[in-house]
């Protein structure tokens, strides 16, 4: 943080309370104004029924202390001269983020039209919660945002991702005592174990205490204060407490919270990078204790409304026709005394405008907040020092993590002195065969080292918290802010965050139609120790569908490639490190693979998105093929190649193609996703009256919901996990969800017409080698040897691959 | 908890310790044995290679921590005559529950075949981690277990569900320290705060900090202890400490830290239940910290593995090849001296089982761990008492949720004294209209109250806590002990759960093939505030793809319903609350909505599950009808209602069919789901060569991926949710995704063929309708009179529904 030449600390005087107190009045009656007002804005004539919304729907509860809160750190970033951000954690935190936007002209600046003037005053409470408008959250159309207010949980994991690597920052934190409950913002605290005081900025909770959810009181607000303490303390922060309702002696409590915090953060950093004792510091953090609603209506017909969860949303429901309910609202406006705060042409007076800081210092202009004004393209080596060599496509195997981890350890590398990407991941990148990365980061860890402690590095920038939520929330603000990364994770337990990837994806879609906002680094998913290498794991680990889940969202955000081996993996993984505003879904493998393509042919054929390996199929290029046989994801491109050299060994005159599919989207329509082929170009791959037999990572009916539309869509029929899960061999799992290479080959001949008697043979042993498994897998527990050390040689099977 | 004769607190004689030890020694040898052999289990002979799994896939870390609570575990339940379970948190805890399962003699109870003698205990070993066996987690197989252990996150939830309304009950809960940084197990600490001390069991956490999770130190195990000891604290936890690594000194700790906890726990429940004073007690903690693979080899090829990461799983990898490494297996094994432990026959000694308890106070036998074994059928009155009058089709309009919620009142009230129905949600129950039930029972609270305070109730059976996680966990916990429950959550904010649900769908899939596992009471959820009246809240709120997620588990256990008004919903619900081990997903809205069938009508409708609606359309009997309106959800059947109201207007000659779809399932070919219909039942629906339009609540593609097979496919078109998410009116909404009356009687014309020119003229006017909503909803930010104020009228609409 940049330290200041006065005395940090100075108490305000009396006339900087008064010129706070204004600010935070302004505030507040923009807020208001938000969720009631269409015309009138300053009441300059009584208030009328025409000058109220036809629906009432903003949110008053939060905005009060929101506002408080973004008054005070303005007077101290100004002070202070600090490069700070907010995250404002409280839903519906909307017209309070917005007043203070507007107020300090950041909003006009990015939205011209909603000018700082009495125009712009109407254009600014007409438009929200209105039809077309914006929403009653902090949302991406917010200035100085990088957090949706709406889903609740993730404003600590977000405001420790946007911290990391920028030493000079100071990231707030508003979170809301509802949200408090949450179980991502409970897991939260404890990221301050992986913060570097030296290389990473500071983050300043914020609790704010009004005391009620929706309907309910919460939890931490009616603890007794001695036991909120102990658990603040537990989480490693000292509690610096503001509590009140008499607004002087709140703003002056406040700011001495503030320089307090603000002086101890200084003494931490400054101590840490003068090279002082490792020690991870106790970091502080504000407790605001406020009314609910405060300076709202006390009481409306006859209840009491401020500093209860009736002030949540609405307080005075019926101000169009009641015109009692009307004369509040406008007694409670003119308490904000509105002739003090906006001039004539509506603009903020001068001593409104007295605590606000200069240029990108302004909480609404920070280009931390617009992290694609900050970012960097990322240093991806070339690929060829990483390649695996394939002279002939499955003479090698490979761990294609394994390789994609050396890739990974040169990325970080190449960014140890710019700090710009992090990997993440929940205890699993050696599980994961990344392992590679520590040859050029350590983990990130700040509590105590023992002896046997490795890789384990104060300054490291591999994140690995035993928790899918922080892991993606910790990432979402590294990006947003400008930097990039890659989330390895477990396939089957990404669903944790599945909630939390849908509000990045809605964040990124209305983000890129935001002229202002510039492009971020994508988040990148590698999923593996997937479906089908859960053998001890068994049933709970196996699970198929962030794909499905991912697909449902916008075309424009989503992409989701399943390379099948480990230069298809390279080459994808360079594609989606180098990509802006998407989120990218990677399904690979971790065990030892067949490599089937070099780097070059990967190139291509990911470049396509989906192709004809000619020399895995067996036409002659004079006709149609008699059957097509698909594949997507490593092991069922493995049983289809080996189904494809079954069917060359025993019924050699049938005329099989074979069909990669590395992007999923190649199969939609290309009117509903930019990556979905046209009609003729997949009639071209999959023909339009012969039978495919696709062999799919997944649940099965994904790829129907994909082509449904395509003309050969009767003639597909796709193998894919059936939820038939347990803790088995390799080969068995397939088998037990029929996509094994045997029952491949029966498919292609329940399906292909006019095969003759010969056929029937062939069948016949398919099903025999099926049983042959299932006596076999009983009896060793271990996967047949015809099927455990096949290999593919191009025109057949090297060894036993009987029958 | 039931009280003892003798003094609770008696500690243990030296004699008592080495039976301890004895009991502890035995788990723990068969928790290794489990893991290594498949044969020679006593080491009756020299170990060789083939005594050896071919492929070594369990998990030893956490298993001597677990068998040494279990042990303890024992010793309180005999000597107090408690009644308890235990939720096993540590993932890979399944080698231990077994081999403690198998000493007690429950595991033989169930599994016969794996008798408690040699014979047996080679089968143990065997199919521990084989294929068809059983996982490394303790899993639905494992007896005494509501919890699998593989995702991690849930275990205090759990054991919080499972000690409500349970007051006799001590629930005992290992938490793991990897387990313990996830967000969902953070927030469940806060669980205390709504557990009743009179009416609920009471919960013993035992934090085990070995130290380490996959590959790397725990958070909490390197907090210094000043620091837990606040964090426990401020949970409102009293922390008792067990460290060590001498098993004697360590037994005695642990008994005298059970033994004071029970105490403790004993004096609470002892106080509130003799009406003292109703403040919140500190219940206890034990904190329980000794080497992570406990008495595992200390070093293997020179690095230090007990007490590291390294023990995690297979200490000794090579012990099938390398001589070595079998060696120091057998000498691990001898070091338990089985000889001691184990008689002749391969029983557990006499000693062994000193500290056991007796029959179904064992902790693999307890029936509460076997909830279907307690489940009372819940008594639902008659719906006649709650059902909306309907005399025609749409005449009036109901909130169904606001219907609903007095029918849940009343499951309420007639089970106040059985206590054996909980409503749980995020703070949402009478924002989704619900509140009708705090009539019958307020909302659990255990903190202090204020006067402004509402429904709030020390002894109160609806849960409400900000978190989905929690939500879930708790009604999981509940229902696995033989209760019932419902889930009333935002449909958008649902998918927050999806990795836990996807989890209980596995249990429920898992346990229906258990015959020793009785069918517990399902998983119901109220899915409402739902995409379509997201007005204000916007787009972050809008996802209706838990329905989605749900249909890709396991046919056996998943139902969607989506009930179209009040009736259906009442019909549904009452199903789904009578039914059993299903997980049953409920959309229905909480707007007030059109009633289109009366009680019985909307019965016969749900059996039916999906079926033609003859009053809606203009079907004469002598054809097939020219097009098919079909509708599945409340807003898509009102738009679908609308549109063949215009078109009965404006193309009369035209014979519509509108079909309504209750159960989503009944889509599904009857192969693949139960309730799927036959080809024969959908085409008599549908048809198999008409245009159907179908109106769905959600993604659209869903209905393809479950009617691809079907004859007429090619001619459905289906319109619902294509993520065009805002802030906006309720028409806008479909308008902007395409689902509004208007959109779907062009798509009639646009799909039948030969309509003529007329048509031409009703398209115009619908596209203009279209227009004119653009303008107005610009202008005044509100629907359209003609669609706000529109209402059915059986043969045309009431008044204007221009055009």
């Amino acid at each position: 943080m940049r330290r200041n030449k006065r005395s940090d600390g100075t108490s305000p005087t009396d006339e900087e309370i008064d010129a706070l107190d204004a600010h935070w009045r302004a505030a507040n009656y923009l807020a208001v104004g938000q969720i009631y007002l269409m015309d009138n804005p300053l009441l300059r004539k009584p208030l009328e029924p025409e000058h109220i919304k036809p629906r009432l729907l903003g949110h008053w509860g939060t905005s009060p202390g929101l506002n408080l809160v973004h008054t005070h750190l303005n007077r101290v970033v100004r002070n202070r001269g600090l490069d700070a951000m907010c995250v404002w954690g409280p839903g519906h935190g909307g017209p309070a983020v917005l007043a203070n936007s507007w107020l300090e002209g950041s909003y006009s600046e990015v939205y011209p039209d909603v000018s700082r003037d009495e125009e712009g005053m109407t254009r600014l409470f007409r438009q929200f919660s209105f039809p077309g408008g914006v929403p009653s959250h902090v949302a991406p159309e917010t200035p100085g945002s990088i957090h949706e207010g709406g889903e609740l949980g993730y404003s600590l994991a977000h405001a420790y991702g946007a911290a990391l690597d920028n030493p000079d920052l100071l990231v707030a934190c508003v979170i809301g005592d509802g949200e408090a409950e949450t179980g991502p913002l409970a897991a939260s605290w404890h990221a301050n174990k992986f913060l570097d005081p030296v290389h990473d900025g500071a983050v300043l909770p914020i609790l704010h205490l009004n005391g009620y959810k929706i309907a309910n009181p919460t939890v931490l607000a009616r603890l007794p204060e001695a036991e909120l303490d102990e658990l603040l303390r537990g989480y490693g922060h000292e509690p610096l407490h503001v509590t009140g309702d008499d607004p002087r002696q709140v703003h002056r409590a406040m700011a001495a919270a503030m320089d307090t915090a603000l002086d101890r953060i200084r003494d931490v950093q400054r101590e840490a990078r003068d090279g002082g004792p490792a020690e991870r510091p106790r970091w502080p953090v504000i407790v605001l204790r406020t009314p609910k609603g405060w300076t709202g209506p006390a009481e409306v017909d006859g209840l009491p409304v401020e500093g209860t969860w009736r002030s949540h949303q609405v307080p005075l429901p019926g101000v169009r026709e009641n015109a009692e309910h009307r004369a509040q609202l406008e007694a409670w406006l003119r308490s904000y005394r509105p002739e003090e705060l906006f001039g004539d042409d509506g603009a903020p007076s001068a001593r409104v405008l007295a605590c606000v800081p200069d240029g990108e210092r302004r909480l609404g202009a920070t280009p931390h907040a617009n992290g694609g004004l900050l970012r960097r393209d990322l240093p991806v080596p070339p690929l060829e020092r990483f390649a695996v060599p394939v002279e002939e496509p499955g003479a090698t195997r490979h761990e294609p993590t394994g390789v994609l981890g050396d890739l990974l350890e040169a990325v970080m590398d190449a960014t140890a002195d710019r700090r710009d990407f992090r990997l993440v991941g929940p205890d699993e990148t050696a599980s994961n065969r990344l392992q590679a990365v520590y040859g050029a980061s350590g983990k990130a860890w700040q509590e105590p080292l023992l002896k046997t402690d490795e890789h384990l590095d104060r300054h490291g920038r591999v994140m690995e918290i035993l928790s899918e939520h922080i892991c993606q929330g910790w990432l979402e603000g590294y990006l947003l802010t400008g930097r990039h990364g890659l989330f390895s994770c477990y396939e089957a337990f990404v669903h944790i965050v599945d909630s939390m990837v849908n509000q990045h994806i809605k964040w990124l879609r209305t983000s890129r139609a935001l002229p202002w906002r510039a492009p971020i680094a994508s988040l990148n998913y590698l999923l593996t120790s997937h479906v089908w290498r859960q053998d001890h794991n068994g049933f709970s680990h196996q699970d198929p569908g962030f794909v499905d889940h991912v697909l449902n969202k916008s075309p424009e955000v989503v992409r989701v490639y399943l390379p099948p081996d480990a230069n298809t993996l390279l080459s994808v993984a360079d594609h989606a490190l180098r990509s802006r505003d998407y989120v990218n879904v990677i399904v690979a493998g971790k065990q030892p693979c067949f490599d089937w393509l070099s780097l070059d042919e990967a190139r291509a054929h990911c470049a396509r998105g989906a192709g004809v390996w000619e020399w895995a199929g067996t036409e002659d290029g004079t006709r149609e093929p008699d059957v097509v046989l698909a594949c997507a994801g490593d092991v069922p491109t493995q049983e289809v190649l080996a189904a494809a050299s079954l069917l060359r060994r025993h019924l050699p005159d049938l005329a099989v193609r074979v069909v990669n599919v590395v992007d999923m989207t190649r199969l939609m329509p290309h009117e509903e996703h930019p990556h979905g082929m046209t009609d003729g170009e997949y009639d071209a791959l999959f023909t339009t009256d012969r039978p495919v037999i696709f062999g799919y990572h997944g649940y099965p009916w994904l790829v129907h919901r994909l082509a449904y539309r395509r003309a050969g869509h009767a003639n597909l029929h796709v193998r894919g996990y059936k939820e038939m899960g347990t803790t088995t061999t390799p080969f068995d799992m397939v088998v037990r969800n029929d996509l094994d290479r045997y029952r491949l080959v029966m498919d292609v001949i329940d399906r292909v017409p006019g095969l003759g008697v010969r056929a029937v043979g062939v069948r016949q042993a398919m099903a025999d080698a099926r049983t042959r498994h299932h006596s076999w897998i009983r009896e060793h527990g271990t996967d047949m040897p015809e099927v455990a050390d096949w290999t593919w040689t191009g025109s057949g099977a090297r060894r036993a691959d009987a029958p």
